[in-house]
């Protein structure tokens, strides 16, 4: 895939939480999983081994610490992290926070669904989302 | 979870490529998936930043040793990367070499299949596995 062709390359991928000169962190468009969060390498690389191990650290770090302000704002049941990039092959972390009664818990959200969202608890985390974004702004500065 | 009934606290969780103090490398009972790794670490830890900051460190190492090794042996078309532990909250990462013709690219490995797997593409992926445990180990020692 040529960078011209790459959505992750034309555009944000989601709501910009902040962006810096090497990465992005977004909040996905996932209207049933409100705090699921992408974590986007700016440049077109493909595999996370691509990339030089400062460039990795600094990353993995971003990652963390989108979990960390997921767990104090959101509190999930668990958090679900991924790099997968089969249909678009521009590294990008997936940081999902997962609850019992979301549409495809305990399986993966690429698995089967396994009940209808609850439209009171997916409204409750949208009411967390500012505030998850300040807290995701602080870690990354305070890095 | 109480760490006697999980299954990653009593059992080694595949077949061993190492173990050292903190973690452990294995080939998973994946069949289908010749070259599906999983790093665990061996302590009963439920998610990520539960774990100090030089420990996610040298686990994150072992996870991109694993990746590289992969791409080294196997010579995948995609690496896929996932700490999920919704069945079983322990630390685990899953490492999986990703190919045109497996059962379910280019979707992830936990969503519909897409097709049979082909016999003689895993059979030749299978032939890969000890110079793979090799290169896997030749790589974390080298840390």
């Amino acid at each position: 895939m040529k960078a011209a062709e790459c959505e992750l390359c034309r555009l944000d991928g989601g709501a910009l939480v902040l962006r810096n000169e090497e990465l992005r962190i977004v909040l996905a468009d996932e209207p049933e999983y409100p705090g699921f969060c992408r974590v986007i390498w700016n440049a077109h690389v493909r595999e996370m081994t691509d990339l030089a191990p400062p460039q990795i650290a600094r990353l993995m770090g971003a990652v963390f610490a989108v979990e960390d302000a997921l767990r104090a704002v959101c509190k999930p049941l668990k958090i679900n992290l991924a790099s997968l990039g089969n249909v678009t092959p521009h590294v990008h972390w997936h940081v999902i926070a997962r609850f019992a009664d979301d549409p495809h818990y305990p399986k993966p959200v690429w698995a089967e669904r396994q009940r209808e969202g609850d439209a009171a608890s997916i409204a409750a985390r949208c009411v967390l989302l500012p505030r998850l974004t300040d807290e995701i702004r602080a870690r990354i500065k305070a890095q």
